[in-house]
């Protein structure tokens, strides 16, 4: 097992990477002196897999769970499945010193963390995210939130998770088409911060892609340090942490007018990162090679690399763009890179400059 | 005008107090560096008579603001006018930059704050309260939420204030019942925390009703001071900050039974008050006397001081009760005092000792 620390004074917590892990959630959080009264928030794909050994696991430590399973896919993280949340939260009598235990991927941390951010005006919780997406990127750092009518994570918080348990065995049960889209957000770490990740990530992507036990612990691990440290630097997106966003400037607007629907969130984002990388060679001089390596290291996950959009849909992104939280003064901000591990963020790109780029990545 | 600091390291903020304040709060916005869109927030009440002042004030310096106005009433303190005002705020694209303004009573605070709170993961926001309790109470100190079906504030978060403006002369229009209300939560800040200003509000209370400007201004100035030297000290309510609750887990429990409609929040926590009072005397040896002398002037101040409950009534009371957010390990806490001006917080107290305050308090 290996283990991440965040920092993040009174608001540390450990990240464990490793295999048979669900079965030790209840003395993991026996350490965390919660109160015993929790809610285990999963959705209907995720219960019938891993619910019966997390609650197994708590109830062996003396913690009474309650099990709140909710849709799954990107709808459920909406102000009515918040709603529904709090009121089982209210029916079971979860107290101040209850907690909540997020089992799943990206949306059902996104959303219970929103829920345990704001009931009772906060509960501590715990992240037990079952995807690669979710155990590199969505479980770390506090980012929590639901979607609007209007746009993505519109709504939301900051709420640190007081322990994440990236169980690698649970990996082994998703589907092929979730896999690669979390190494969307494998790949971006190596863009944004770190040049040898990536380098290592071309060599070993066969060995991934084969879900090799030890590479994929090698990965998630330096994914989650890579991470930790972003959000140690800068815990609510002052500044630096916005080097996260790398390709997901395009990625959310992909997304949001496909209405969650076409896209998963690291298939978005790889389209989004092809362009960022583009972008970043017309703007900040990224080496042609660098943007060939990002779009071939994509292209050999099985992830999409290029979007044709017709005139409706392009008017549409750039509104869903502009309604993005990223926006500032009205001007749409990019993360644009040097090279592959060295970004910049707040990078104004012109609206024809976006338009060639879509041109350029019609495939 | 008098300036109260409420010290919470980077979050500190200043309290103003005093009269015609309001056509000064676009320049007191400008001070904070925040961006030109902002939403007032206010209810169908307050719109018509401050609305005009506080629009014109923000255009005055540079601003540029959305009205938001929601219904009045405790009901407006619910997820649906939430998700309203989140349309609102997306639809004139508000940024992270953008602030809101809370103006009107403790509704409107709490309503917009938590929208504030949550809207983009967090913007700044500003309150301008219309009523005495308000004024003295819920604008200051960071504590925002709505109700749920199950209970009050059940949801919600800390987010404190970027200023604080308490105009006195706002406080002129206000309806007999409303200044009586916000007497509950004065004459409680004597109880918890200045025997000397207890004593005091017993010699200047006809002064008081008569809304004596000199004399309401010391004396909000003294209860923002006591809440915000409370709050310094605690800010999310791990300890201390429990004794402002004196008199709330009887008085939430009123409110809540009777569904929010049959009394103010500060005619609600007079009850609690007294009630409180008679248990302080059972347990912990508050002299008769003290309180004799907080029922007195409750029951000067216009409030009431007596509730006849039928038994399903008292039922329900406890059921709400141990919904509370001051609930732990399934206990009712209760805030008691040694004597006036001396108060204890995280105290138990048996349900026959309570069925018997309740036989006592029938009037």
């Amino acid at each position: 097992m290996r283990t991440v620390q965040v920092s993040l004074a009174e608001r540390s917590y450990r990240i464990l990477v490793g295999g048979g892990l669900l079965s030790r959630l209840g003395k993991e959080c026996a350490r965390l002196k919660l109160g015993r009264r929790c809610a285990v928030v999963t959705d209907e794909k995720v219960a019938p897999l891993h619910a019966a050994a997390v609650l197994e696991s708590l109830k062996g430590a003396g913690f009474e769970p309650l099990l709140v399973t909710v849709p799954s896919g990107e709808t459920a993280k909406s102000l009515k499945v918040v709603a529904q949340c709090y009121d089982a939260f209210a029916k079971a009598r979860l107290e101040r010193k209850s907690f909540v235990v997020a089992l799943g991927g990206g949306v059902v941390g996104d959303l219970a963390g929103f829920v345990a951010a704001t009931y009772l005006r906060g509960v501590a919780f715990v992240q037990v995210p079952t995807t690669l997406l979710a155990q590199v990127d969505s479980s770390v750092g506090g980012k929590v939130g639901v979607n609007l009518p209007a746009g993505k994570n519109l709504v939301g918080a900051f709420h640190q998770p007081r322990l994440v348990l990236c169980d690698l065995d649970v990996l082994k049960t998703l589907p092929d088409r979730e896999f690669r889209a979390g190494l969307g957000e494998v790949i971006k770490y190596g863009i944004i911060y770190d040049a040898p990740f990536f380098r290592r990530l071309e060599k070993s992507l066969d060995r991934i892609l084969a879900r090799d036990p030890a590479e994929l612990s090698a990965v998630v691990a330096r994914c989650c340090a890579i991470k930790a440290d972003v959000v140690g630097q800068d815990e609510t997106e002052s500044g630096l942490r916005a080097v996260l966003n790398y390709g997901h400037t395009i990625g959310h607007g992909l997304e949001a007018i496909s209405a969650y629907g076409k896209y998963l969130h690291g298939e978005a984002i790889s389209i989004g990162q092809v362009a960022a990388s583009h972008l970043s060679a017309a703007l900040l001089g990224m080496p042609a090679q660098d943007v060939e390596r990002v779009r071939e290291l994509f292209f050999r996950a099985g992830l999409p690399v290029c979007v044709k959009l017709s005139p409706a849909q392009r008017k549409a992104l750039f509104d869903a763009m502009r309604l993005d939280k990223k926006v500032s003064a009205g001007e749409i901000k990019f993360v644009l890179a040097r090279a592959i591990g060295q970004v910049e963020f707040g990078q104004s790109v012109p609206d024809d400059l976006v338009n060639w780029v879509l041109d350029r990545i019609e495939g």
